[in-house]
């Protein structure tokens, strides 16, 4: 099997249990608002074991680098293969909002660098597929990175939708925060790189994101066209814990990297 | 006819028409990405020039608020019977959006208050009515706020998706930006109202609305049992232009307001 029918295969399957889950959780919501974060640990555990298990099972000898339950640490040795998986990113959406910005993410990195990578928004059954120097694909469709190249005009998802990183963020960015036409916060990493892929943002810039946040949206933006690096333009790397991450079309990413202070 | 009869058939027929609109927009998108600000105006113009038919030809006399086409002006006299539309709120994201964060808002105000109001969202079907005194229901089943009354763990809209309010909108209320525990931010009042009468949010700010924008939207926050008001505390009034716009759940507002300075 090729790696990209294996993220396929692997996401479509996990997109149906992470649905099920789902519908529990609105259930769960009338019936009583309580229990949801035990629901969405839950979700996030079995959506994470049952890819993990595909893995063993397809790629025996794989490494995996993954959210929970331990797996969240840089595989020592730097392994030759590696496959980097958030099982559900944007947890809080999953638990609570009006629109379902939340998906799963699995990329796969064969020495050091991505080779391919998928997101999967089990809601909207939108899947996003990307592989390195063939393009990328949304439900099949071509996509690439908006033209526009106007600062003033920017729309960007500038992510502070966590406490600890808001007042980080706003003092290493201001100008970016202040200048830009439009600012959305989606609070799911991985819904704001595929909407940069597609040209419905220009950017998406989080000053500390986990490489399971980035592994794959990173190759879908870049092979819609568009760059990604930390904030001081380094490539990023993935067994090194949390890095600045900017993704944006190509035709603002040297406006963009000087407004952002690592 | 019931008012709020009235305003989910009005809503029901205006959203076919939007959805096709939407429909068109995708095509466009696929086509060319050119063409797709204009294509948002006729659809907003499309849309309102109906529901403004229907309410002409349903209540003659009823005097029309809008955002769209010279309505927009507050009619003259505080008439007693007022209707306040927004044909499409959120026309940034019909245009460009992963998820489609964009909804039609009517709202109807008796001798300067609001008596009901709808907001629909084509995309998802989600129908959210209100009357006051009766309640606020989503597809039929009742709303209400949520009780959670720690601010280092709210979550909230705050809105400063456009240019313009963002710097006023910082140092106004930076104290709220910092210490809430999550931001969103949908850049669609009525998105931002709705997901605060789920529960789904703790509240939503914006420091200059345009009555339309909140008109429906508030009434449904309140009627799930939330607070509204201005940054000062005072009652959203209707016919005096833009207002800055609290609304949130009841057990926070007494703490949001104080980190609000009009």
């Amino acid at each position: 099997m090729t790696t990209i029918d294996f993220v396929t295969e692997t996401l479509y399957e996990a997109g149906a249990l992470a649905r099920d889950r789902y519908a529990d959780r609105t259930r769960l919501h009338i019936a009583q608002k309580a229990d949801l974060n035990d629901l969405v640990t839950e979700a996030d555990l079995a959506v994470q074991r049952q890819i993990v298990d595909r893995i063993a099972r397809t790629f025996p000898g794989d490494a995996v680098l993954a959210e929970e339950s331990g797996l969240g640490l840089p595989p020592e040795g730097r392994p030759e293969r590696c496959w980097i998986l958030d099982p559900i990113d944007g947890t809080q959406n999953f638990v609570r909002a009006l629109f379902p910005a939340w998906g799963i993410s699995l990329g796969f990195v064969e020495r050091g660098s991505l080779a391919a990578g998928g997101v999967y928004f089990p809601i909207t059954g939108d899947l996003f597929l990307a592989e390195r120097g063939a393009g990328a694909r949304r439900n099949g469709g071509t996509l690439s990175v908006s033209a526009l190249d106007h600062l003033e005009r920017a729309r960007i998802d500038y992510d502070v939708s966590a406490t600890d990183y808001r007042r980080p963020t706003l003092d290493a960015a201001p100008d970016l925060f202040h200048r830009v036409g439009g600012i959305r916060i989606h609070g799911c990493a991985v819904a704001a790189l595929c909407s940069v892929a597609t040209g419905d943002l220009e950017a998406y810039v989080h000053i500390a994101l986990n490489p399971w946040d980035y592994a794959a949206g990173v190759l879908i933006v870049e092979e819609a066209g568009g760059r990604a690096s930390t904030w001081s333009g380094a490539p990023l790397t993935f067994f090194e814990g949390r890095r600045s991450v900017l993704a944006s079309n190509a035709a603002l990413y040297d406006q963009f990297l000087p407004l952002l202070k690592e």
